[in-house]
């Protein structure tokens, strides 16, 4: 199902200093399935993350935001997939808590550096008995090298785990950046949620690795849509633990920081595109970028417009060169101030639409052509700046609507 | 396919003294079928109009915004179906100026007096040399009566032709109202377009008409969804004859103004509604009504937010009561201080979500037997103010998908 996307191999998937990982099946999922993950991370890391901006944030969210907006260091996380706990009120909250003060006694430090994450059927009150169960074999199971493992555990209807990682030489020391990611996909009747768990060795100060840990994700889980729709769940974080020995990164004008900022940005990029890739129902992967804008968000509002339209995400399903479905898009997203006489728009190499109307040289069975292979781009030219943005997402088949609508029959 | 709607019966539609409508065949969209409609306006007839915000707004939409603009009586407009004249640069301004040109001289009016109107396949030329051969059939064929077929000329893949009409006394005289709309149909490879005329034989001070006209599209037609693309084309205009003798209506406050627009937006909301019904793929017929909010904006943007989640419509399509994904497009569209302890959903007259998290008194089988009938609402209550705003929609079927991915196989 999934588009051009194998399970990771995990002898590419580097272990990170000071990161540790384990899985249990605690069956709050399906029975037998392992649904629990712990990461445990050395004393001194940093954790920062971004999370949903839902109004209906779910227990967890709430909770992570409240432990890491007490400052301290974080030890561990705790992800559960098959529910989601959210929309579950106070006993939700409460829920949340239990399973990070359970944590805490078994590693042994404080709850706060504990952070929760949950995915799955929401408005279903968490099962944390089955958490604490299964927990000492989560405990017993911690290994630095169980990084797909741990990929594998917090899926829900993805169709394969996702895992990037990678290495970078800054000062002479070898830095390490590996992560995990789960995307959009149903569980048994409920919504999709975005999961990402990306580490790293290097020391950072920690005023830092919150503004770093957006802009990462403002250039990479952001620049990925599915359907549009944002989960109650969704969460991103980077730990960072210290241990490759690095000097601490305290300057965000430095090399250094640069060089590690590329290191996540590669691997976070790697983790969203999978994302895509692994779309419910995708048949396609689609790249749009929007460039020569005046604005970073006019260039967004309108690759998102792109590639959240139904019309033009079931023309790429069905390999149709419909640019009237671009022209609208573009226009319904654009400024108003944009002057359609200066829009160029290509599919892949072929240049489609110029001025603003069919380019003289478009012929339909380049068109048809241009849009059969499983990865295209879209790159629009609105000419007007310099600004540029791309979004990754994939296409509408019927089995978007199968997986979104069948599964009770 | 349509969701409980009927072909109009052409007794129940009222001819409106000061229009005559005619129709012909032109071999723009299929070759036989009536895709050419004139509409003739007696003297002195006003008309205002709002066209799509699309930047991409097609050629005619153009020049009905410069025509109206010019402040003159209008005494025609014409029609087409099978070709949008969109993305067709400085000839396509040129050939929908060409056709005003042609009306004009057949009417004996000015050219800035006849507006242009055109659906269908965009980026292709208008052949307006087809529009010219026929017209003189449309002038022919030009009658009182023919409302509902000029309602069928104007389809695209509409599966039903849709008109309106009603009556209402004001200061003893009977003044008419009758529309036509076009709505959300694929037409060959390409995009959908919402068209309606509205008449009435009410007399309007001219500078009352464009208020009256946008506050009716509010109401009505801005509150109509099927997959939250906007089209290239998308117009609605409102002719005023003045022929029903009853005195210009000269004072917004009046109890007159207030009976006119009370019937312009009965009219209105049952083409907009029908057009809703007539979604493509529709099996089911949804209103989303959002109120407890503190403005008519948020409660917009939540209501259109469920109305457009693909999520949420897939559910309705499966019968699913699916409520977090409900919570989810709820909390997604929400403003930042939304409460969500204050949020109550209604599916129907079944309580399901109650301050937030699921209704106690919510059984699972009630909520799949509120979601089986044809028609169904939405309900929600933000707990936070007294504005309200209800959304028309449909649901996302197999078929959504096949018709707008399947016309080429």
């Amino acid at each position: 199902m999934a588009v051009n996307l194998a399970a990771p191999d995990p002898a590419r998937i580097a272990a990170v200093p000071g990161v540790e990982l384990g899985v249990a099946s605690a069956g709050i999922r399906k029975a037998g399935r392992r649904d629990l993950m712990l990461m445990r991370f050395a004393p001194g890391t940093r954790v920062a993350g971004v999370f949903t901006q839902n109004r209906f944030a779910a227990a967890p969210v709430q909770v992570c935001r409240e432990h890491l907006a007490a400052g301290s260091a974080t030890r561990a996380a705790i992800v559960n997939a098959g529910n989601a706990n959210c929309g579950t009120g106070p006993r939700g909250l409460e829920a949340a808590r239990r399973s990070c003060a359970l944590v805490a006694r078994a590693l042994g430090c404080a709850p706060r550096e504990v952070l929760p994450f949950s995915t799955g059927v929401i408005l279903e009150p968490l099962p944390v008995e089955r958490i604490e169960a299964a927990l000492p074999e989560c405990v017993r199971s911690l290994s630095p090298s169980a990084w797909t493992d741990a990929a594998a555990a917090i899926m829900t209807t993805d169709t394969v785990p996702k895992a990037a990682s990678c290495k970078v030489v800054i000062d002479g020391r070898t830095v390490t950046v590996t992560g995990i990611a789960k995307g959009v996909g149903m569980l048994e009747p409920d919504l999709a949620t975005m999961l990402a768990f990306v580490a790293t060795d290097a020391a950072l100060a920690p005023e830092l690795l919150p503004a770093l840990v957006r802009a990462v994700a403002d250039e990479t889980f952001n620049c990925v849509t599915v359907d549009g729709d944002t989960s109650t769940n969704d969460s991103f974080i980077v730990a960072a633990t210290g241990a490759s020995g690095l000097a601490e990164i305290a300057d965000a004008a430095s090399p250094q920081y640069r060089a590690l900022a590329a290191a996540l940005t590669e691997v976070a990029a790697a983790l969203a595109q999978a994302i895509a890739r692994d779309g419910e129902g995708a048949t396609k992967f689609i790249t749009v970028e929007v460039g020569g804008a005046a604005t970073r968000r006019e260039a967004a509002r309108i690759a998102k417009g792109i590639a959240n339209s139904p019309l033009v995400k079931t023309a790429f399903f069905a390999c149709d060169p419909n640019l009237g479905r671009l022209l609208m898009a573009i226009g319904n997203a654009a400024p108003p101030d944009l002057d359609p006489a200066r829009v160029n728009v290509h599919l892949g190499a072929l240049r489609v639409i110029e001025g603003g109307g069919r380019a003289p040289s478009y012929r339909e069975e380049d068109g048809v052509a241009a849009m059969r292979p499983a990865e295209l781009s879209v790159r629009v030219d609105l000419g007007r700046g310099a600004e540029r943005v791309v979004v990754w997402t994939c296409d509408y088949s019927y089995d978007y609507v199968k997986i979104n609508a069948e599964y009770r029959t």
